[in-house]
């Protein structure tokens, strides 16, 4: 990972969001300028150089982690002694991200300044970092794509898995443990798994339900590899289907696929999701498609872009997005399909290549 | 669970802190308040009554959840929308906790009210919902009771399982296995499995390192119950230990003892901290113990109160904390022991009376 490029460009991000200098606070956004993986640390970026705050429990942890870089550990905030540090330098104004800061979080940074720097010395800022987080460098697709593929492998085997009667959350147990044995670090988010009407959620994770002798089984799931996110949908079907089922399916599977091949450098994101939703409005479903179609996922699993209707910022190369459209007919059933996809100069390239054609078990 | 009572408790907070009306956007509140278990809500409390905000993904579960209050579904941000709808109640001051609330958050509720307005509706106040829920009623302790209990009957297990070998990813595999199998809907946060020199890392999550033939190797984990938290660590040798392992793991324990032995109702969160600091003071490892003693535990892992030095708040009847003293030694090893307490007219229970004597693997 080229850290010192990154803070390099975080640091032009900020000379043209007119501060001299950068605080930065957000977890995954500390991790990707330095690599540091604490759940303690405030960096700042100023003049050249980059300092890392952090406390007593992380000081090893914290100087084998990163390189070129200042490591201080102090007893109690990160970010008050790091704003506190910056004054001391001489800075005089720095941007903090208003996304990622409290108004607590900034009283207490502005009481630990000398007392004629505390009204000026803080300008909230859009979430730079975040945003040049929206298009992936090398290594970070090879791990995206190391993750992804970890997460397919585990769909495979749910499938000779999946019974009447057993319970959502002894699939998600399954499930869960196949990724700690193949490698996985831990789980991307709760793993949702909504079985008969519950399919009909879209945020169903795992319940004491039993899964039915007819009905669908929605399955969403990501697993953490170094530190990057996978996430994937596929929902089954157990037993026979009515026309009515079988019908939506195959409608959100159309979506799907037509918002992956809208997916190319330059194409509005409002666009791809007009793409999967054009589809599901002919289908007299889009009333039903209750959420936005999809997010950029990387350190964190839901980050920008934002993949939602009307959104006039286009995809460029080394984006990873999700496209997920889904159809919820409330107490019924529902039905969502989701892939990680890679935008390259050619095209989407699905991360999750897992089968989506229909699976009746 | 009462939610209607504990909102009334709220409004008084709310009333204390100067404003007729609270808006409430953190999650673990929102649940505390309403039932309501989505990842995007927030609460309104005014006049006496309360109203939930949140969009179309969660209509369905959010008028399931909750009893007594009004659903209210909305296209885009639930907090703008939120502060907008109290303004047209005729509402002119509403309190925002400010631990909990971004610039950007509280910039976007600001532009979604009438312009003469913006300037003085929102006033930032205290986290009168964390500190309310520092006390845990009857249904809340019995919960906690139940999620301990899980954790406390996973560890057993693993001490058969424990091989020289074996890669600390593979040990939280199993452990995360028995846990879900065993009704847990998840874990409360990422499994610690630190083995050897990497027990001397106090948040050493599992990692691909195996564990040795001798050395330590510490567990720390919990389990989430209903949307409570548990939280427990053990420490436990591999092989003969030297006499200073031995030693350092005496003096923690005798510190776990005494702080666990100086909890009961009006005894300053300081002085509890400080039972067991003092202990490895006298052994003359009190650097080495690089964190405070612990924290609440309940909707969230760490939660009010902060079981710390110098903090003068008492402990009361029905608030759970944890208990866990360290001592890493830097490149060498390190242990930590803990256990969840309950506070009781007669002292503190422990909830997770798992073996703490020494054993030797």
């Amino acid at each position: 990972m080229n850290h010192s490029l990154r803070r390099r460009r975080a640091a032009k991000a900020a000379a043209e969001a007119g501060v001299e200098a950068l605080l930065l606070t957000h977890l995954p956004d500390v991790r990707y300028l330095t690599g540091f993986t604490g759940s303690n640390g405030t960096v700042v970026l100023v003049g050249g150089k980059a300092a890392l705050f952090t406390d007593g429990r992380y000081t090893t942890q914290a100087k084998e982690q990163t390189k070129g870089l200042k490591v201080v550990t102090v007893p109690k905030s990160a970010a008050a002694a790091a704003g506190a540090w910056l004054a001391e330098q001489g800075v005089k104004r720095c941007g903090v991200v208003a996304a990622h800061t409290t108004l607590a979080q900034l009283d207490g940074m502005r009481q630990a300044l000398p007392a004629g720097l505390r009204r000026s010395f803080f300008k909230p800022v859009e979430p730079l970092v975040a945003k040049l987080r929206e298009v992936k460098d090398a290594d970070e697709v090879a791990i995206l794509r190391k993750a992804a593929a970890l997460g397919c492998r585990l769909f495979d085997p749910m499938l000779t898995l999946l019974q009447p009667g057993m319970t959502e959350v002894e699939v998600a147990a399954e499930l869960e443990y196949a990724a700690r044995r193949a490698g996985a670090s831990g789980m991307s988010f709760d793993t949702i798994v909504a079985s008969g009407v519950r399919s009909s959620l879209p945020h169903g994770t795992a319940s004491l339900a039993r899964l039915p002798r007819r009905g669908f089984v929605t399955l969403d799931f990501g697993v953490m590899v170094d530190g990057y996110c996978s996430d994937m949908t596929r929902t089954v079907h157990l037993g026979k289907a009515t026309a009515a089922e079988r019908e939506v399916y195959d409608s959100v599977l159309e979506a799907q696929l037509a918002a992956v091949a809208a997916v190319r450098p330059g194409v509005a994101l409002g666009d791809v999701d007009e793409a999967a939703r054009s589809v599901l409005r002919r289908a007299g479903l889009d009333k039903q498609f209750i959420h936005s179609t999809g997010h950029g996922v990387g350190l964190e699993i839901h980050e920008m872009p934002h993949v939602a209707a009307k959104q006039t910022a286009v995809l460029q190369e080394g984006m990873v997005i999700t496209i997920e459209p889904g159809v919820y007919l409330a107490g019924r059933f529902g039905v969502r399909i989701e892939d990680m996809v890679l935008v390259t100069a050619r095209g989407g390239e699905t991360l999750t290549p897992t089968l989506k054609a229909w699976i009746e078990l």
